[in-house]
């Protein structure tokens, strides 16, 4: 099996799982809370294609490392939805804060219902990954590892809340260095990406130690794929992302390839703290491309990658199936173009 | 004792639980989010006075009813600290909403630290009152105590996010009928009220039957504060509610005395339905006061608090201390200024 197999035979099992689970939790007659959540999950709206719905690649991740660790898959299935609920709602809240107006390729839940509207709905879903793990008994799973999966969740929301704040801290100051870039993506991406692994660990049974060990994988994965989101942010095709061209210039983000070109090139660096105009942004892009940027971001990935592989080997056989296709899924995430 | 000595002995210790919860889960080293979360909650800035704490009113209750149920209100006190942060999650979401620039006499938090980060602050704060209810065994709870503390509280969330949604929908629509408003209050501000309770005889060994009845309780009681608030959203004194003049008119609030009006006087309602400028607030309050819907406001709180206090008769004896304290609490919140 390879991984495309193993998506197909998933994905439509989280899809339901995750429109039930919605269904479930909205306010009894809301009609129009559950079609601006259905909307932002990609299942209703105009151009409600597979794509509008993301990837689903950290459920995807929860019943992974939960098969990797022997679990019983379907067991996994609230925290599957529960990590997906919760990227899911800080995306509505990061797209007002960042005043974003496309999301996979469609105007954002603030730009059609209004930000007052869009908050409160955001806030709403925030609430539904506890939910989610409050079914987990219905699975079989004890009080103790709900609670534990509860901790865990906790935990990740503080981090991930401590990474948005920097990043958009980081967006008005001129000194960020490379430490503080590193800190606020482990936040940002990296967290929920460890709380995957973390979670499907646990649901199989793995002790805390093991889940620790799980964990520092999610994180070298989670970092692997902020520097990669950070190179589409420049340079991935609008057509393909569903972002704006150069968004991440135009927000000024300190990305990697940004913080790179600040350090590297003099020129780069005082258009930047000068700032610049709409049409300065392919000459930015340039720039950062003749010094060396690209391929010093794909390095930074490659590393990260490297350093994920070497941990799963300490936690799979390298002959089990779940190896070959966690391998599979570090490596697409290196090259994806969305 | 009376109500007074009773806050002056819990107070303080309420205070320190949220000092300490709040301090306890602030992301490490992110001291610019502890300072937003501690301006917020009154504790530092300018006028850092007891006023701009609140009054609150919801942890009180937790701790009342439990000692009402004959628990120990030391251990009651995770779920005191959860409810208070809740309520002071959903003003910061609640301001941003409304675009409402005062709390409490001081400026709110996106109006100093702008919208993005206040937005994000607010995220943090609302995943606190999980975390505190998380916090539960420590005080000696069993896990399945704590489970269904959380589920409380997950309920509550999902209907104060619905009664919010409601609330913003009616500023637009002319249809509101007195059943939407029931409703829509009975989501933003009864469910908590209602939560209190329920939770405060859950920690007290309470089964599921009686929590009902207290949830019953703090219903009642949470419609009447709504009620009275209503009347403070257009008559209050802005020194003493820290809100605008007539707030309630500026932000076409669909309140209690504004449906009235709507449709006991033509007048009114044609001021209302036309669109109005801030010069004719004045006029508008006039118009109310005319027709009665002061009198008329007051009495739907005093017979909502009877229905409490009758509520109250069957739940705690007469001769009990905590029914003399929760009978007066019942009274101040009908005749309170802010």
């Amino acid at each position: 099996m390879n991984l495309k197999d193993y998506q197909q035979a998933r994905l439509p099992v989280i899809e339901n799982r995750l429109q039930a689970d919605l269904s479930a939790l909205i306010p009894a007659g809301n009609q129009e809370l559950h079609l601006m959540l259905a909307y932002h999950m990609g299942w209703v709206g105009v151009t409600g294609a597979p794509k509008a719905s993301g990837k689903r690649l950290r459920p995807l991740l929860v019943l992974m490392v939960n098969e990797a660790c022997s679990g019983n898959w379907q067991a996994a299935l609230p925290a599957a939805s529960a990590v997906s609920l919760l990227h899911n709602f800080s995306l509505i809240h990061d797209d007002i804060e960042d005043n974003s107006e496309l999301r996979r390729g469609r105007p954002t839940v603030w730009r059609i219902w209004g930000l007052p509207l869009a908050l409160n709905a955001g806030d709403l879903m925030f609430s539904f990954p506890y939910a989610s793990l409050l079914n987990l008994p219905q699975s079989g799973h004890t009080n103790d590892t709900v609670l534990a999966a509860l901790a865990i969740l906790q935990d990740t929301i503080q981090q991930l809340v401590h990474g948005q704040h920097l990043d958009m801290r980081f967006e008005t100051r001129q000194d960020v260095a490379l430490d503080d870039y590193w800190q606020m993506i482990e936040g940002k991406t990296a967290a929920l990406i460890a709380c995957c692994c973390q979670l499907g660990a646990l649901l199989a049974g793995e002790g805390a130690a093991r889940q620790v060990q799980w964990a520092q994988f999610g994180r070298s994965l989670g970092l692997a794929f902020q520097v990669v989101d950070d190179w589409l942010g420049i340079w991935g095709d609008p057509a393909v992302t569903g972002k704006d061209t150069f968004s991440d210039l135009l927000s000024r983000k300190k990305t990697i390839p940004i913080l790179y070109g600040i350090a590297q090139n003099q020129q780069f660096a005082q258009h930047w703290h000068k700032g610049f105009a709409q049409d300065n942004l392919p000459q930015l892009a340039h720039l950062l491309e003749q010094e060396g940027a690209q391929s010093y971001t794909f390095a930074q990935a490659d590393d990260l990658t490297k350093q994920a592989l070497a941990l799963l080997d300490d936690l799979v056989q390298p002959g089990h199936p779940m190896h070959a296709l966690l391998t599979e899924l570090a490596a697409t995430l290196t090259r994806r173009s969305a």
